[in-house]
């Protein structure tokens, strides 16, 4: 940890300062928990009544914030971007321990194992597997029979890799993950259910992160595919031969069932569930919880269960607790109308 | 991979040729992906058109297909079941490579391993523990005190299997689940939550197959039951004392609280959610996302949450997005039938 | 396991007797399975018509059941405490083998481990953590650099237990459970999605139990907090920066955001999702499968998504079926009117 003056730092994010350059910044914490020699962000705009009381040295903001406190502003054009750069400078991302090659793991005298990796204990690297350079694999991984991994990446402890599956650069994957398990494909025949053979693998592209817990099913026949620079949070399935375009946010336990295709730059909320075999168009937005059971177009901001316009689900939900009053108003409206209504003589007073 | 003739292969499956039967299948593909030599398979009829441009050598097809596509058909009775058949033989299970016993594993005096049983590094098996004939157990398991295995089980790496389960023959664990943790037990108590001891056990019979990341909780005084040919997909959490009857399919991210008890042949949606102390009959279908908390007899179809008939539920959830015109409509009707209705005259006309 | 007479029993929990006090008992099972000398428990009133036929030789009620079945009966001011105090008393809680550290587990030098540690094979406790005393850790553990550990705790096999993270003393943490693995924290910029340092660390209280399978994010700046006493199912992923009061229950599968809080004593079901950023007050109870968006006052309860009060939901989504019905009502209704509002008259009919 390093400490750096204000104007420094502003001058590292492309940003203007709003007021004393010299003071000195050591590192980051929230508005409510920074102490003197911090800076910190505003990461949502409910917070912003903090600046005025935060003990920070200094706050990120955008261009719009026109806070009247004290406390010296650093103003950066992508105010989350800024803030993430001077974390990492200022802190960095996680070490991790030059331990070279464990003599504890386990490794196939046919894998590849490529320059300045550190594979921790009681990792297995099965035959075949190929492993790219500067890899770091933490205790109890397992790396399956030809597995193909880029360089750079990180596998966290007790990650599970079946056999095939390819790994691009800068790949993390987190702890008790799963990439490459048999796809969900049972034929059912006469009340049984027989296993279909999963002959397609996980591909993983470069810069994908996976989260804790994760399974990404293998493909029957096709593979399954995240691409580059996708991320996933925690504890998602991902099923069979579905493809996960580029540059997309999954957010933790979402369940995308098999042979579904997303495009590039979707944001997948929490808890969402997607049926198979259909088609999600690019920079699509889901919200969280929804079950999404048809194609969904580009752009398109979609939510609820079935998910629909998100404008029409947000209208129609916050209605849903009118429904009791709404019926009671029906009947009553009918009742009233019936009453309007001319009623038919009866046979006697005609006669 | 062994090649076949077209003919050998309809022969094998009970099926008919359409086109000639001479021509040589070393694979299977998707109908998209498909090339020379393969055999592709008409998964779902949205992709029959697709029949026209495929590349593959030929296609399984029902009989109820009527293309007029040039390419040579293997008409079969059941043909999800003869595409499962003819991977099988031409591609075949994942083979498991025979390591034998591992020295790095450990394996407790006490603990009966059968014949042929593959045995990988870092594997533990407690004290007491029995292992049936040609197990394989893969890196990182965990298989704890007196657990009793059947034959020809594959349990896959980092999978934990806590003390005293019941695990069948031919039994399939992917990568991470866990198998007889505690149940959720508490009794709360001034405030506090005090632990119940869990005594039960998690009992998973024959042909039972469980996705990757699963927990299946032990019974808190019952036991947990999967019943024999049921399989899980990714991620599903099932409660103490919870039984799931026999040839059923649970999608991934199912959650079933404890004491429920399922019939057999049920098919149960990914991230549906199931109540404890409720019985589901036999045969009943439950559409994805649905939480269940009633009963179900039966042969039903449900859908939604609260699960109800599925027609009905698909009707009224469709319905949703008119919720708010249908508001805005009951308002006017309101005014409307006001304007319409006599009006009381005030009592200073009336004198 | 000992035998203790039934008079015994009751005077260990403070409760009556009504029947024989000298039967003997030696074990719990539930009412459909309890046989001679055994003692059951009515857990749910449901059940309550078991009384009448179970082979218990006792079984455990609430001062408000009134059977008159010969079952003799051990009535207790809290029956399900007092069911879990004789469950401790005649079964107690899981032993754990006394195995000291095992030569095959990974212990950095600059590790601290505490009197009367079991550490099992294949179990890495990395550089400079401390490990209080009497902690069970089972094969394939990972404690990763720095971690603090009390007194007492269980770590099951296969957890993982990222750099710096604080857990408490009589902490359970079960099998494939992540601790600390980074936040989902990304800042887009340009299309791509740059990773933010996750500084924080996630810190478990005293006496908290952790699900299988959990994944439980480390905070960015500030921490994830777990407190005293609060218990997590199966399978739950808890958000970054997000803080879990003390007393709470967590079932199976819930999902809670980022930089979000609980208060004490909340009861959150199964597959219940809570958005990032609010704030959830003191004895809250949110129903199943909820989607909570809004913060929530102390004692409420709430359901649906967007959950809303319960009984106002109950009542809204058991009517959401009569959706259809509603919608062809309100047509008619509307016809109905046109037909009684005066009509305009034409204009040659004025002339």
């Amino acid at each position: 940890m390093q400490t750096r003056t204000l104007g420094e730092l502003a001058e590292y994010v492309n940003g203007q300062v709003k007021g004393d350059p010299s003071i000195q910044i050591k590192s980051a914490a929230t508005l409510a928990r920074a102490e003197e020699g911090e800076i910190s962000f505003l990461a949502n705009i409910k917070y912003e009544k903090q600046i005025e009381t935060t003990k920070a040295s200094a706050v990120i903001v955008g261009k719009n914030v026109t806070t009247e406190a004290k406390v010296p502003l650093l103003i950066a054009e992508d105010p989350y971007y800024a803030f993430m750069q001077i974390l990492v400078l200022l802190h960095g991302h996680r070490k991790h321990k030059k331990v070279g090659v464990s003599k504890v793991a386990f490794i196939s005298d046919s894998a590849k194992i490529g320059a300045d990796c550190d594979i921790h204990h009681f990792v297995t690297i099965a035959d075949g597997a190929k492993i790219g350079n500067r890899c770091v694999i933490y205790p109890g991984a397992y790396i399956g029979e030809n597995v193909k991994m880029g360089d750079d990446c990180i596998i966290y402890p007790n990650v599970s890799i079946y056999d095939g599956c390819e790994i691009g650069s800068r790949v993390i994957i987190h702890s008790n993950a799963t990439i490459g398990e048999d796809g969900f494909g049972f034929a059912t025949h006469e009340g049984k259910h027989h296993k279909i053979p999963q002959i397609g693998i996980t591909i993983l592209e470069d810069d994908v992160e996976i989260g804790a817990g994760c399974g990404i099913e293998r493909g029957t026949l096709g593979d399954t595919i995240i691409e580059k620079g996708t991320k996933l949070g925690d504890l998602i399935a991902i099923g069979h031969g579905t493809k996960v375009g580029p540059h997309c946010l999954l957010v933790a336990q979402v369940g995308i069932s098999g042979s579904t295709t997303l495009g590039h730059h979707c944001i997948v909320g929490g808890q969402v569930g997607i049926t198979g075999h259909i088609n999600i168009g690019n920079y699509v937005m889901i919200g969280a919880k929804s079950g999404v059971i048809n194609n969904v177009t580009d752009g398109k901001i979609v939510l609820g269960s079935p998910a629909v316009d998100a404008g029409i689900a947000k209208r129609a939900y916050s209605m849903l607790k009118y429904l009791p009053e709404m019926r009671k108003t029906i009947r009553k409206l009918e009742k009233d109308i019936e009453q309007l209504s001319p009623k038919p003589q009866s046979p006697d007073k005609t006669g």
